[in-house]
């Protein structure tokens, strides 16, 4: 089964993942993706092109963000539980000010 | 005396805030100014040339995060107070982190 390349959450600093998170339709997808369900992207009900969706997920993913599992001819997306072990609290404030 | 535009703090989006966190220069002189106190850019030690220094202060500025006022020739820079109480425990969250 194809699986994708997820970073290893200590090689992700800060500053990749505020950069992440420092876009509207980033912070769309994570507050979507915050109820802990895995998600395909058209679920998400994003409004922006497919392909554009795909790159913001690619961000989020080598940010450790969000993992991507690949099924078939579908991708599921979720948040990362261990980027709240890397970054302590980070996610929820974010959520939290949103 | 000269005086720069600073942002309302109500017009500061959260994606703005992160988007300006989300560099190592800027991290760099938020951490720096952290201390609030002002400081001259120069004092910062931070190792990038002075229009790139500026420009960075200047993102910084309009994102509400730095206070910057004119003395003469000289700038002196501070963390906004403000910035705080629009999203309460971002920065101290950021700067725990760093």
């Amino acid at each position: 089964m194809r699986r994708l390349n997820h970073p290893n959450l200590d090689e992700v600093t800060l500053v990749k993942a505020l950069s992440a998170l420092g876009d509207p339709i980033r912070l769309e997808i994570v507050r979507k993706l915050s109820d802990g369900q895995e998600h395909q992207g058209s679920e998400l009900d994003v409004k922006v092109a497919q392909s554009t969706l795909s790159h913001h997920f690619t961000t989020l993913r080598n940010a450790g963000v969000v993992f991507i599992r690949p099924e078939g001819t579908r991708c599921w997306h979720s948040l990362r539980p261990e980027f709240d072990q890397r970054f302590p609290g980070l996610l929820t404030k974010v959520l939290e000010l949103l």
